[in-house]
């Protein structure tokens, strides 16, 4: 089979692989659709970062050379579980998890001792087929595409950083940052009965975007102060909560200074360190609340896709077939910010 | 009446006033105790900090020079509301609130856009007599001595900094910093159902008066590392709960560094900027909640200790008279360990 594999740094290589053997509890699925994310860009640039060179992760046992891709779907064609039948349409949650740690026993699973992604610490969905374990794998109903399914995993973590939060019925939000996470929380935020929802980011077309997914309204940082403008936007009373999608030191100050007393930022973009002040966060009583991956969420998602109350495929800008995916797809990321979520197709579905 | 004035950093006055006359709504107050605090120490210091000079407060419509003194009881001994009667032996509880924005409507009267402390944004209680708004004001159970009720405001920004935060029975929890708020922290962990209750100071004396208070381990952080300690307290797993009050830079890395999982510090200690390592707290999912003064606790106090359950009288170490504050209380306390918290007596109360 086919699949792109890193290397090291601005080196993907597309290459022929033989199938591994399926152990105990695993499952190949033929992909669908696997969508480039921003960290697999980070991996790409100047990586590794999460990819394990030296020694092996410890649920995977892989380390690099690694197949890129964890935001994936398509059809399982051969299982290892009898829980799993060969032929069913599977959206994965790629998180590998070790299942006996303090953390996995409390259900936890996303802060799994060893917790590790599909397609980072293992082998991934770049590739005409991927080998997971069953317990990632969630079956679609016919309702749901694959197009779809495929930005389930964005959505997943936007999902998680909003339940995460301690948002109430009506409550103000503030979203910092329009990639695909933050677009994604503009939409589920108003599903989930958030008020007013304020979009901010510094691109034009990310913005109306972010509109029509269901932001109240839109603020160009790079025209408007943020916090001004939210406090416009809330009869001077302030954001209620406030996510930072971006991982900037801009963007967590404008996340805290457009608080009301009391309200909370949920932290999603990763940074290293930054200032933060301190007096201001005891004065008004904020609440900082980091945020990682997923638990719990997937069904959620499926369902409300199935039933029309969501679109998680309303980021994907654009579709490309494996042999275009570093041409097409990671470097046309770094260039043309006009590109959210750029899908790939290892097989025949670009047709579908 | 005789009363201490600010009138500048390390001056002091002790000076013969003339009572004011009350207002609707106010009531005077024959001071028994009033206890010196660090944001006493820091006014007397380095001041004004909190102190109103320019413009007077919009509640207190006070400005310097002021008479310090805001952790206090005493008996009522003039009354402008019909509800609290002459002779009544009250704690005070020392927030000045506007009663109509949107926070005092929430009755998250804490967060009051005026609010101010009586005591440093207008005339407190290192005086023979003191006024304040009559909503400030709880009447003492005959079981609650005066010595216990000076300590219920320090007491109360405990309270609220545990009920700021998550607490589930069982917790472990870590404390930074062994002044008395975090002290009565310790001990009001006990009386909440905390489970491992780690005291973290420098000061020996402090870390044996954090032992008979309720800590079930004490970490010199002179002499050992503070996360390997509440590690090894905790099976290794990591607290749950961290309170951070002393308000450095160094004690709130220690706070966020001995959390587990989801762990949360909650920030009662003030600073300025610090660093913090956002990758950390999203990468493991930490929360950062602020707490500051205190709601709906005092009541709580009163209870607890006319039941014995708790004894804020534990961190009181030395009781004198006001013309003796600033010797034996004021420069006593910066520069002796060994003072945790001094009570001032104005009147005849130091025979009681």
């Amino acid at each position: 089979m086919k699949a792109l594999r890193w290397h090291g740094p601005r080196d993907l290589r597309l290459v022929e692989l033989v199938e591994p053997v399926l152990e105990t509890g695993e499952v190949r699925i033929s992909v669908a659709y696997c969508g480039i994310c921003g960290s697999d860009l980070h991996e790409y640039v100047d990586g590794p970062h999460a990819i394990p060179v030296d020694c092996p992760h410890p649920i995977s046992r892989r380390r690099a050379p690694m197949t890129l891709g964890h935001e994936f779907c398509g059809t399982v064609v051969e299982s290892a579980d009898p829980g799993v039948r060969a032929g069913t349409r599977v959206a994965v949650e790629p998180e590998y998890r070790c299942g006996h740690c303090d953390y996995c026993r409390m259900g936890q699973y996303n802060r799994c001792v060893d917790m590790g992604f599909v397609g980072l610490m293992g082998d991934g969905a770049f590739a005409e087929t991927v080998v997971v374990p069953s317990y990632t794998v969630h079956p679609l109903p016919d309702e749901v595409s694959y197009v779809q399914a495929a930005a389930f995993e964005p959505a997943a973590v936007a999902l998680h950083a909003v339940r995460s939060s301690g948002l109430r019925a009506g409550d103000a939000c503030a979203v910092f940052g329009m990639g695909p996470v933050g677009l994604l929380t503009v939409a589920l935020l108003r599903q989930c009965g958030a008020g007013e929802i304020i979009a901010v980011d510094v691109d034009a077309h990310r913005l109306a975007l972010a509109g029509a997914m269901g932001a109240s309204r839109v603020v160009d940082a790079t025209r408007e102060d943020s916090t001004s403008a939210v406090l416009a936007a809330t009869s001077g009373r302030g954001a209620a909560i406030a996510f930072e999608v971006a991982g900037e030191q801009g963007t967590l100050d404008g996340a805290l200074a457009c608080l009301r007393k009391g309200g909370e930022a949920v932290l999603v973009g990763l940074m290293g360190k930054a200032q933060v002040d301190i007096f201001d966060i005891v004065n008004r009583e904020l609440r900082l609340t980091g945020s990682v991956g997923y638990r719990d969420v997937f069904p959620t998602l499926i369902a409300w896709t199935a039933a029309g109350r969501i679109d998680p495929s309303a980021i994907v800008t654009r579709k490309v077939p494996l042999a275009q995916a570093v041409p097409h797809g990671f470097d046309a990321l770094l260039v043309d910010k006009g590109q959210v979520k750029v899908l790939v197709s290892p097989n025949d579905y670009l047709t579908v």
